[in-house]
């Protein structure tokens, strides 16, 4: 893991010290303003902080406008095929922008976005994905890695040559292995922020896991300065599951984490339906601080995790037992386990 | 990642040159015979390939023989507390025994199993958890990673010293940063299989995000021989997740890959409502052979992922283009195109 360099989208800093951010992408039309305003504010109150837009053509650009006047999150133009979208949506007040190395063109259309970006100091993510690498990559033989790795180095060196550093990078290949290994590689080859995905990775279950043994195992070696999951589904969904990512990865601890067991013959409660239950009452609750609770359904690990959680719950039998810190501080029965656990995390929020 | 001896669970190898194989344990009570054998059952149709019982006391030993005589999979009793009740199951004619080195207690006793395992050719699972560290080794200052190695290290050169080297190791903390750590450094120190799960991981969403981070990285790096997630869920759920995180780090490729797009602005047709669709219909279709099916929205990494992929849907406005093995082959209305998909699909099978 490489120490990175800082960039801001918006007011929100990558790289450097600061923390993954989560960033999504609006899945309705540009063009239809309300909608994606509509989108943005729900993304913004699941976590989302950094929001891309698609920008398809010059029809999007005056809508993209009236968007970043009004938006309560940074956003980012996502650009394809056409240079001169991505002049429109610098001069739109993006507070970045996407380009794909893979199809992005003609170099000279390319060093005018360089100026314009950094005449309004905005940094550009060269986004490559193994579903568009450009053909002279495509077809040298080897792994998917190497070659977007190939073809990022490439664009990297073209803009550093034209004096611009503002630079993030992404390799998403659809390929969780692929993608890991690119991304491994890139951290060491240059120290510019990385912004992490699998992409293309499905419906939400499979591009949940996707996901998280992609993004995560970058993430807990330390690689990967802000995220994107990408999921055939509600945006808000992406949300869900990078915020889970980066509190099971240690990165974003804030919360209540649940340990839970998956029961056996020794649970003598229904663990599973009071888990659940807890869970569903615990999710109200918001806190910046971390707070461990264990619910446990017999004496195995039970008196162990419900002693290091925070506050803990440990059936022996019929009988549960409260910890809060360490400690047993009450005896109660199934029925009334749930009210006694939260008042012991009220207690110490 | 160290190349592990083999052991056999039953007619399951594990280590070795033998694939990763999948368990999970019954969470209804052993002694309810019918009870079991039907979770058992649904567990095997599922692909789960290793089952294990809890054995809390002698009254489970004689429902445990009647399980073992029927079972489809091959049976591992899990044993705490009691020396007594592993010997019971070894006689019960168990295919492996789960012992916690956290609360077996009494060396001697430790021994008759180990002699009684020898006889039987039987492997024994130290199975260390974070819940339920020995105090010698809870109490020493440290990350739990080193604690839960330090102790399942000082359990294998005792069964070393007594001949037994039948052994699979599995260090489980409900912390995935202090999972991932054990396991990397065990998988250093000796060369007996790893069974790897992230413990009391919780409910179905944030468990499966957990053990997908936990397990999926150390399988990136070549690291396990067996899994289990566990969920405080239905245990057909935990073999779900463990498929899909076998599927996705490369280790069984076997089956459908569904490839498809998060979706943006440029997607003129309801992506998500034919994915679905797709999905729905692709999980009827049973292969051992890896094929990759890609459904995409437009023109940026549309066709190249559907190039890329054995079959491939790509949107481009209103029309859809079927793609096979690398060339279009048709162009369909968004209506019909799933039906082209899965005709395209058969053929290849």
């Amino acid at each position: 893991m490489k120490r990175k360099r800082e960039i801001f989208i918006g007011n929100v800093g990558i790289g450097g010290s600061h923390r993954v951010s989560i960033q999504s992408m609006c899945a309705v039309d540009t063009c239809d303003v309300n909608a994606v305003i509509a989108q943005i504010h729900a993304l913004a109150e699941a976590g989302c902080e950094i929001v891309r837009l698609a920008v398809p053509d010059e029809d999007a650009l005056a809508p993209l406008k009236e968007i970043i006047r009004v938006s309560p999150l940074p956003v980012v133009a996502d650009i394809h095929f056409n240079p001169e979208l991505a002049l429109g949506a610098i001069a739109a007040g993006s507070h970045g922008i996407r380009i794909n190395p893979g199809n992005i063109g003609n170099r000279e259309r390319v060093k005018e976005i360089l100026i314009a970006a950094n005449d309004k100091n905005i940094p550009i993510r060269i986004g490559v994905n193994s579903g568009s690498l450009e053909k002279k990559y495509r077809n040298i033989p080897g792994y998917v890695a190497e070659k977007m790795v190939a073809s990022v180095m490439d664009k990297v060196k073209f803009f550093e040559d034209n004096d611009f550093f503002n630079i993030k990078i992404s390799l998403k290949s659809s390929d969780v292995i692929q993608t890991v290994r690119a991304y491994r590689l890139i951290d060491q080859e240059c120290d510019y922020p990385l912004h992490l995905g699998v992409t293309e990775a499905g419906t939400f279950f499979s591009g949940a896991i996707k996901s998280a043994v992609g993004i995560g195992s970058l993430l807990l070696d330390g690689i990967g300065s802000t995220i994107r999951v990408s999921l055939t589904d509600n945006p808000v969904e992406e949300i869900r599951v990078a915020k889970e990512i980066l509190k099971v990865t240690g990165i974003r601890p804030e919360g209540i984490e649940l340990i839970s067991c998956p029961t056996c013959s020794r649970t003598s409660v229904d663990l599973v339906k009071i888990v659940n239950e807890a869970e569903a009452r615990l999710s109200t609750i918001k806190t910046g601080k971390k707070i461990v609770v264990a619910v446990m359904g017999c004496e195995v690990n039970g008196p162990g995790e419900a002693k290091t959680a925070d506050v803990g719950l440990a059936f022996s039998k019929e009988s549960g037992y409260i910890f809060k810190k360490g400690r047993m501080v009450g005896k109660v029965k199934p029925e009334e386990s749930i009210d006694k656990l939260l008042e012991q995390i009220r207690d110490l929020l």
